[in-house]
């Protein structure tokens, strides 16, 4: 058998080493990954009392394949997100759209004995993702779920379209550069003015302070919004929201909550405004993000800590405080 | 100057009849019908305690036209239904989408002096749409607003498309017919099993009753729901509604309601479902309604009504209870 450093979830909230173990030959298209970056995602933070691996943003080297391996070979640069396999059959996988497949394996649902805070893991190398040459592996970590999850709601974008991105933060420094990338005219709506100056760096045309008080103060022309993603943790004034959408204008809720989405409704019906409920990307997504953030050099802007029970505390309560400028990338030592 | 009886929404919701003066002259692209028929829609019932003409779902003659009409002429049968005007020039005007124009003549917006529940009318050429001869002006009536509402929430659906229609009504026995010739499976949903012959007749696969116990009875293999109408007066119970849905599904909540969309968060996440926003169709879609009904012999089940204050009472009160099959017409005495 062979053994390897991992970190779980525990009662108290805080990431403990483990070991976890597996069988030493590899079987079926099973490729054996050594981490050498993993990015930590506000999801982690959700599952940090249960007794799994944390991780789902992980990038490495192939140490190893199995007998069934086709394509990927010792030394390859690879990186894997929040969903690590899926039948293969059901009308959604052979429609490519294997996220939504019944037996999908998603982070926080399967595989609780590895992830991307682990010195090893093994993955189905048809959920591998080979990571470009222009990407270093702490770069490419950011992209396998923030990045994803972000060029997934701005698939079928045109690039006359006007993108408003809610939250500067994890997602949304991401989503800002795609957008700008994309020909869109970027607006990005944040609770205060302090990250205004890096916002326009990464590409953004205007930046608007919506805080609670609900004042929006905005400068010049009025853009009404083609479509918004709301990367914030929690879910946002709708209320304040809505008028800044154009006819026919999709939001995309990318916050994880509990509860009921609650939205004014004729409004809604009015301007024939869409709501979409969107996750993770499907592979095929998954691997043009990685070549649009190749050919356009988007790279996340991290934080750099030690994959340690000390690193991986001190990068979650920095996120929890949401002060991590934007991106907590664990290296291990 | 040329009077005409016209029939107007009154303090105590009861419609009463009064006289509208107008010019002798029409000017531009104005034209002069004579209703013939007009359905009653539940919006009417939003709008009884106003003081303005009810009704927007109307088919008439043509009797007159202005010097500035190009295509019209004495004698032609024409209809028209929520949007009487737009710009013309605006961004969504040009696109075709004259439905979001800012500027739109909308039923209980504008035009507060003639409607449908009327002797005559004027209306601007370009938004009144020829009758075909094989559709009676009855039965073209109730198309004007609920069929054009519901083909408009049916656009872009794939012939294999599974679609719910939730409730049977003035909306949903059209939607069942439209989506049936469509090619789509079409299960409706109901509060009670009342309705399950004439859903069936009227082109349903199934009939599921959805009552307020949650029971939902099913006869035989699930269909996911590739697009849910909710064409209900009130808004369902989406948690019951949820668990029916496809992944990637759509949702088109068609109820006219005040306050809040209420509806569970992640699981809209998690399978990728669509809330779309939708009102009455845009003029291309309106033509292509009427060309489509009269192609496959779409009519709507009519209840007809004299349009005189005893008439148009007891038709609202009829509606008011749920018990009109399922739409009532009006027509001139």
């Amino acid at each position: 058998m062979r053994s390897f450093t991992v970190f779980k979830g525990s009662e108290g909230g805080v990431a403990r080493k483990s070991i976890t173990t597996k069988p030493d030959e590899l079987a079926g298209d099973q490729v054996l990954v050594r981490v050498t970056a993993s990015g930590l995602c506000g999801t982690d933070l959700h599952y940090k009392t249960q007794d799994m691996v944390l991780g789902h943003e992980g990038v490495g080297v192939v140490e190893e394949v199995g007998p069934g391996v086709k394509h990927l070979k010792k030394g390859d640069r690879v990186g894997w997100g929040y969903e690590t396999d899926s039948c293969g059959h059901c009308l959604e996988c052979v429609r490519g759209e294997e996220i939504f497949c019944d037996k999908r394996s998603m982070f926080g649902t399967a595989n609780f004995d590895q992830g991307s805070f682990s010195s090893l893991a093994i993955w189905r190398e048809a959920f591998l993702h080979p990571t470009p040459d222009s990407i270093s592996d702490e770069d490419a970590a950011p992209l396998q779920c923030g990045g994803a999850t972000v060029f997934t709601a701005l698939q079928d974008l045109r690039p006359t379209d006007t993108v408003g991105i809610m939250g500067v933060g994890g997602l949304g420094h991401l989503a800002i550069q795609f957008a700008a990338k994309m020909g869109c005219r970027v607006v990005v709506i944040s609770g205060s003015d302090r990250k205004r100056d890096q916002a326009m760096e990464l590409g953004a045309h205007r930046f608007i302070v919506m805080n609670k008080d609900k004042t929006t103060s905005a400068d010049g022309e009025v853009w009404p919004l083609s479509r918004l993603l709301v990367t914030t943790s929690v879910q946002p004034d709708w209320e304040a929201l809505l008028p800044m959408m154009a006819p026919r204008s999709k939001i995309y809720p990318l916050s994880v909550a509990s509860g009921d989405l609650v939205i004014p409704y004729l409004p809604l019906l009015l301007a024939g405004i869409r709501i979409q409920g969107s996750i993770v990307a499907t592979r095929a997504v998954h691997r043009e993000m990685l070549a649009f953030a190749a050919l356009h050099k988007i790279k996340p802007v991290i934080e750099k800590f030690p994959m340690t029970e000390e690193g991986i505390k001190e990068a979650m309560d920095k996120l929890d405080s949401g002060n991590v400028r934007y991106r907590a990338v664990l290296v291990p030592e």
